[in-house]
């Protein structure tokens, strides 16, 4: 019977889901239930058909003349306004590009060398003010991995700190700190305006992490006064496998952005062949080498889905949706086969639930994509579901919560 | 008489070229005389149906599984040892991905600190034995901006150096040459081997760049003893608008291979997700964030044109393309119109032919341009001419000839 109620609800839900008709952009097995968004997003449908154009007309036919003509020299800071709109940028401070570590050795470097100041002649050989780099105890490794890599080059020493205490353990040495916005195992959000601000206080820079919250909820980057932010595109912005990544950096303080990586993309007139580097201005001068252009256009016409979207919408339509996963998991999981370590408040959530499962999880994730429902496993016990308000429907989510309180209760037997 | 001869003898040369086969693997239009693979490869007929596939059924169907069932994960190895081939590297040294800027990065940031020591603690701040970098002088200049950073970085500056002379140029302070295989204005081929071992012998290591010999001649990065190269693969190798570059680490040193960009795909055990770093052995310790996938299996699927061809009878074409171009040139240009820069000696040419026209040669290039025949313009005054030998033919270098003749006399009126 309980069954029968929270299948209802569900579908009353998507009846009065204002976003419903985004599911038909995408290309999706209706077989499966996808909760594996915040991994990799589903392919919008306009993208083959743009790849298609990209290779056979663009390459094949206009050839060289497509860096200028079809304005592929362009886009890395074409498809990076458009990716600002979505995490509250304007114009002007979002390049698209790299991975999300390169983009993380750019600002982290960047920040440290901003602190320090502009006559300090660079400095790196000098006993620097400020010498510390803060970076969240339960970040995605690769951030830590590459912010000690910065802060090894700079003189610096890493220190990690909980994410919710950066605002407190900011002191007179640190440079920077690198933040998650959302805890990628938790699914936790962290207070960007409140740390951002503490940290601007004690004199340092804040790098968010935006991996797990572009496209998943509102991001204000402009109006919490972010310094910089680097994030991925083949989660919530369904850009493709690997898609590139992309850097924001404040417009107050790209005169001061110092690059480690001064590729020829940001020189102020690639074209001249200078041997000297003379830095472009705006968010261009964070591009380093050539772009990826198939993997920068597929991201382009993946972003159409986002024309007209309200992010207030999408965020309202993401906490119905795990409001209602964790409702339905309590009716069904059998009590104590799961515990959630997503924060229930929503100001501290995300848009994906985690489920610690304990020994065995990996199995249970196995069974669960065996019969349908795709979500995935992180070491060493949570069972990860990220919901994807453009395509994720309420549905999916009982069924979701349906089959993993069927293999809950057969793992018991 | 003089054009029915030349035409003649390209329709000869046509006949007999055992590489003529190759042209129709290749998306070009007949209508236009295409010499500017060195700048931008043409399409392999491969790559449009291969990248639909990845993006309908291994992105839409597979999804996330695709990272271990397509073999997205390991692909930047093994489109790696696919270059490797090519450039003369067995397999496990070479990684493809990221952008020649970054690869260069990586490369002589690591060559600095091998020259270093693994026992020195990393040494950065202190007073270093070898602080030289020595760089061509005539460099593309994305190395010579990004090796600047790897050298304020690393207590390090940088000295501008002839390639030719590199050899003699090293000295006890010299940590790392990096070096342009060809010269990308001139078309001049450096001496590999030679300057390897010069440099070895003053105990430096070298960086080659090899963006304009990677699949345009033979490399032989193993037998001539290579410590680091980079490249791109969207020029000769045909890999699309901004393709991933590679990465070649020789095996004996990749065990003290000390990446300044050691993201999580470079980590032993990546899903270990360990906040400690530890690195990769092999090739994939190059590697750093989550790979651009659709260009890098784009890359993929271009490199079928490769199997089965010999790097020797690619060479033996281009010369002979070179050779008959120049030829073609000197009978069709009016005398004085134009100067070639690329040497006549085979052992010091690479595949393009670049010739010195003086003011206004950016608008002689356009006039070709309109007139079917495409080169590029390098400032001040350089026409480039690039022979793909496996889709350019002697027809073709002969009516471009004939066209820049005409083209220059009608300037000169």
């Amino acid at each position: 019977m309980s069954e029968a109620v929270r299948a209802g609800e569900a579908a009353a839900l998507d009846a009065a889901d204002g976003l419903a008709a985004k599911r038909a952009e995408f290309d999706l097995d209706d077989a499966v239930v996808y909760l594996d968004g915040n991994s990799l997003g589903a392919p919008p449908r306009g993208v083959a058909g743009r790849l298609a154009d990209v290779v056979g007309r663009e390459w094949g036919r206009l050839g060289i003349r497509s860096w200028e003509e079809s304005g592929w020299w362009t886009a890395p800071e074409r498809v990076g306004d458009r990716l600002g709109r979505l995490v509250g940028a304007a114009p002007g401070q979002v390049v698209a590009g790299d991975s999300t570590s390169v983009n993380v050795f750019k600002a982290v470097v960047a920040a440290i060398r901003m602190t320090r100041g502009a006559g300090e002649g660079g400095g790196e050989g000098e006993a620097p003010l400020r010498d510390e780099v803060l970076v969240d105890a339960a970040t995605f490794p690769t951030d830590g991995y590459i912010a000690s890599s910065a802060a090894r080059m700079t003189g610096c020493r890493i220190r990690a700190v909980d994410a919710a205490d950066m605002a407190r353990e900011a002191g007179p040495r640190t440079a920077v700190a690198l933040v998650n916005h959302v805890d990628y195992r938790t699914g936790r959000l962290h207070d960007l305006p409140g740390t951002t601000a503490a940290l601007r206080a004690a004199g340092a820079r804040t790098v968010w992490d935006l991996c797990h919250s572009a496209g998943a909820l509102p991001v204000r980057l402009d109006a919490d006064g972010a310094d910089f932010a680097v994030g991925c595109t083949y989660k919530y912005l369904n850009g493709g496998p690997g898609a590139p990544a992309f850097l924001y950096v404040r417009r107050a303080l790209q005169d001061r952005f110092d690059s480690p990586l001064p590729g020829w993309n940001s020189h102020a007139d690639p074209f001249a062949m200078d041997p000297a580097y003379a830095p472009a201005g705006g968010a261009v001068r964070g591009r380093v080498g050539t772009p990826e252009i198939l993997s920068l256009l597929a991201l382009d016409a993946a972003l159409d889905v986002w024309d007209g979207v309200d992010l207030a919408a999408v965020r309202a339509k993401s906490l119905a949706l795990t409001d209602f996963f964790l409702r339905c998991v309590e009716a069904y999981v059998p009590q104590g086969g799961v515990e959630s370590v997503t924060p229930r408040a929503h100001g501290e959530r995300g848009s994906q639930v985690s489920l610690r499962y304990g020994p065995g999880a990996g199995e249970v994730m196995a069974e669960l994509i065996r019969r349908g429902v795709v979500g995935d496993f992180r070491r060493p016990d949570v069972l990860r579901f990220g919901f994807t308000p453009l395509y994720t429907r309420f549905a999916d989510a009982e069924r979701a919560a349906r089959v993993l309180g069927e293999v809950v209760a057969e793992a018991r037997r």
